[in-house]
């Protein structure tokens, strides 16, 4: 699993691709963590999603999405995809890139829900490709093989949080939740790894179901909390004088990604928003 | 709206092109009038759904879609795709083509909408980008200006449907359906279009909702049975000795389309499935 940040950090903006809106909760830690850092962000939403889709043509995708990424200056390259994290290392993305400096959303989450179980039991909700891929059993059992692993497959939750039914109280939002988790929640589970950057906007449902004894990790947040330390460590951190400029892209129109940035991220934001053709 | 049926027929299939497999209810249609022609039917999976998307990329996906179809011997197409045939005219996806003789699916659902009403309020459930394009609105003020028409996108469906989500009884189901048609139920329609052809999946749960006083019409129904009408009176008929031969594409892989296909087509069917990169 290529899933570690690698490489050296040059100078330039910390680059982040996701199929579609979903990694924009990556870039709201981002931001929160790291407030004069230049991002470049790109969401293919003229082809979200992705997680429904084949290994093989997720790996097409993903492919042109860092090629798009090679054409801008980027010091590191963070995969805010669950899908994408997961075919990552099989399917050899980043094979002849440009950029030797990424990481996906897998290690970082994997990391995280071994510190934070004290039963030896965590749960994994993601998308059918990430689930399909065995990628957190794989990862969880090689760092910690007394650790058991039980992933559930959620594929609504990705058009339910694109058109905002995520709220507590929502019937939709409520219903899968349960749908999916029960199974989960009957493993006795304690840690569960929210597998898919939408998922974060479902974590009060989700943790109410749950109840307070499960610990969320969220792939988005340990992915942007471990690249602020790699960045801290290797000194590549922008200085406090700079204004970090912002750069959002989208593969479908400008019009209606706007629609969804702002509950994506948390709140309005200072960025230029344009859109690429792949 | 160029949607009715232009062009003279020659021999060879009916092609029918869907963003996904939802245009296989419109084949499951033909099938059931017409046993012995050939159909070729090009489902875009691999960038599926298309009606959440804007105008000018469904219009680049959909000439890419019926330029797959220009490979084949196809005798007429149809565009069984609520929202690629409600772009179809303003951009002009047919410009340039060699097939001359092509129907959407919007004409065919008006024309039976506009017979069906006794009380002239038609009500209109289809995506966002069919309703958007105020397709229905045009086309039915254009034949019948003493009629009005209640317009709803519904995005949620689309996913529902094609992860199984749609029998009477199933709580989002009866959850999406309530929220999208109540405003229309209070418009008092009469008739009503499930102007997406993912949407008969639902068609138990929206008539018990709606109740029996209000008429459905499935755009994929009404567009097969004109198809048949059309090539009937033309004597272009496939006759009865012939063995029908069935091809099924799709963008995405094979295996995860096949999940779909006996639920949209009704039963198992007798085809080749394979799949084409557009």
């Amino acid at each position: 699993m290529i899933d570690t940040l690698y490489g050296s950090m040059s100078d330039g903006a910390i680059g982040v691709f996701d199929s579609g809106v979903g990694g924009l909760t990556c870039v709201r830690e981002l931001i929160r963590l790291m407030p004069h850092e230049d991002i470049i962000y790109l969401g293919d939403t003229a082809r979200v999603p992705y997680g429904t889709r084949s290994r093989d043509t997720i790996a097409r995708y993903a492919a042109q999405d860092i090629a798009f990424m090679e054409k801008h200056r980027v010091k590191l390259l963070l995969v805010a995809c669950g899908t994408v994290s997961s075919v990552m290392q099989s399917e050899r993305i980043f094979d002849g890139s440009k950029i030797d400096c990424y990481s996906g959303v897998i290690i970082p989450a994997a990391d995280a829900a071994c510190e934070a179980t004290r039963n030896k039991r965590i749960g994994v909700i993601a998308t059918p490709a990430t689930v399909r891929s065995g990628c957190y059993e794989f990862e969880i059992s090689r760092q910690r093989p007394d650790i058991t692993v039980y992933s559930r497959a959620c594929p609504l939750l990705v058009p339910l949080a694109e058109n905002g039914y995520t709220f507590v109280g929502c019937e939709p939002a409520e219903f899968f939740v349960r749908e999916y988790l029960t199974p989960l929640k009957e493993k006795d589970i304690d840690t569960l790894i929210l597998g898919c950057t939408h998922y974060p906007l479902f974590e009060e449902v989700i943790q109410r179901f749950m109840g307070d004894g499960v610990t969320l990790v969220s792939s988005s947040a340990v992915t942007a909390q471990q690249t602020f330390e790699a960045l801290k460590a290797q000194k590549a951190l922008k200085p406090d004088s700079h204004k970090a400029q912002i750069e959002l892209y989208c593969t479908d129109s400008v019009e209606l990604f706007k629609e969804n940035v702002a509950r994506f991220v948390g709140g309005d934001i200072d960025c230029e928003i344009a859109r690429c053709i792949l």
